[in-house]
């Protein structure tokens, strides 16, 4: 018989300044393209951000991973690195990316999931990052 | 190597009237079918849509889509037309239909749907509808 | 020593279409005062009421009030009469008002408290009622 | 012309203690496992149930299911039986078992599939439960 | 001039069993006084907690008290004795009180009160204690 | 009679950027004094601004005051000049201040409070901010 899979989600949230600027335009491309998230001195936001990891219940345990465990990753490697960070200047493994919401799901995927691969069975599902309570994005990898 | 695929989500808001009623049945049906929801002098809700869209990343831009574009666009062609209005009566492209989010969700997407798809590389993911915060419906389209 | 005073809240939500509009006024300042609300067919909303009482806390329950018999005398006077209605049409006791959330707060408030009174030392202390998320009215009586 | 499938939601919530523990293990090892969530007399949380089902839109009704009928389901398969308990010694449903959220959704999507497919056309697709605001599980069946 | 009181309030979030029982009342008084909440083997919830406390601004800080101060306060005084704990059985301060959140409340404010003086200026003003999203109670001490 | 006054929140929100620092202290003050949010290339938010205006209900209208109105005037004095900016460099009315929650209030304060006080009848009750959804500031003016 199949082994269920579930899917487990932690949400953990981080304050962060962006600005969204792509330096190979003209600063007026830059303006029409990003309008206010140009702004030169920045802006920023309560980010709220979702990881999902996908894998079967061990009986022992009943779970598919510790969530204490999931959230002391996601902590380590992700929100203690952006939380209280300009996002464009403070944080190397953003370097030299627009800090679009869509390039940083794909950054901290690939970030999270050879980390998430090496618990027994387990695999990243989907990293969802809202920049704000109306809008956000969701990230599934390159096989989804 | 494949350009990853993200979704991205906007939510809005609208206030609108409505009642359940199938003209083809008798009121005795109608009532038993929908209870309090067939009251002749309607009742209404809070809706929250959230509109997804899928597609690559420009490189160029690292957006799926512009979210102001998209947030423009859910406005003029829905929100605009629902908000603050009776959804039996005042929405011409409702008209005939029994107004249940799952009926307003496919309406909404084959409204949406070809227009997202003039965005480059861009299709319309989900529509999700909140008629309270307790219950929603989602439509994927006939593919899903 | 003086027994403390404390406040407990009970939270429930109904739906309900509405129409502001004054008889009084021609159609024209009508639409000038009240815009999209002004709607002749109606809009709605899905209303969150908080209503708060204040009192003692006797020692043999340790409660001010069972919050179960104040969600039952809540829903009997209040929202059993309002949910899946139209505000304008259906409801006695609002016949006749403008049903702005201001109009409702102080309807409510003289409705339910001597009925509040009736519980051993305790009375209303606030009527909260949001018509959305980001909008609500407060009453606290007279007094306040 | 192929009939689209719709996706409903109904959210409800139950409030319930537990312990997580494995009989199997020494008490050492479940305090390593399970940390505080081991703690003998308990701790309890306020769960969010989230029942999606799938299925077309009858003509007739414009609904994939009534979503009272939905609801009171709910009610009486699950959320009578565990609000206001203790999953560990209250629950013969959940008798043996390790009260995770894992678990959990694995043994309510079992007990309420077959009901739901007692509906023309409806399956179950998903019943993610929320343990706090900050995770969530989700089971999807083992097809999915 | 007369300096300007501002009001900074702090939330956190609990985990905890408990049982509605007056051990000075027979079990049938206890029942019928707290239904559900009566249950021999307890139930639970994630107790939302508010604390505000009011105070001038400090021109040299702009801070009334810093906040995570107050933070580090709530959870070393408060939550760490009550998370994942069962009220009734596991908390020495609140050994042989009936669990409501109207009890609690008073304790905490007892508890925290003097402790906040101790800030040059500061003085608790309410302590609101949510049981789950439509319930809450909220004490200001004896001489609100 | 008395007129009855009614208390209308209206809420909106902002994304920015700031930093804590006191130009006054040294650095390694301003460190220990700010900790991450002395970060000296800032870090953001997105603010809740909460709105409350007392007044009485005119008769004709039903409303202390026109909500439309309302939002307009938050938007032209506050909104839209901190939406999008970097706090601490690009508001003219917050220049030369520390930009902590509680200053930012007293400033919307001392800009609003006048405005409303030319409708009719009304006065500002309270500005509340949210820096985050388990943070937030209230001020009521020098007289509360």
């Amino acid at each position: 018989m199949p082994s269920p899979t579930l899917f487990i989600t932690h949400q953990s949230e981080f304050a962060a300044a962006h600005r969204l600027h792509n330096p190979d335009l003209s600063d007026g491309a830059n303006e029409r393209l990003y309008g206010p998230c140009n702004n030169p001195a920045g802006h920023g936001h309560n980010y709220d951000l979702l990881v999902t990891v996908a894998g079967p219940i061990p009986p022992q345990t009943g779970m598919v991973m510790d969530l204490n465990t999931l959230a002391a990753l996601v902590r380590e490697e992700i929100t203690s690195r952006v939380d209280h960070k300009n996002l464009n200047s403070d944080v190397p493994f953003l370097a030299g990316l627009i800090t679009t919401a869509e390039n940083m799901c794909v950054v901290f995927w690939n970030h999270l999931s050879p980390l998430i691969e090496e618990f027994e069975g387990c695999r990243l599902h989907r990293i969802r990052l809202y920049e704000n309570r109306n809008s956000f994005v969701d990230y599934r990898g390159l096989t989804s």
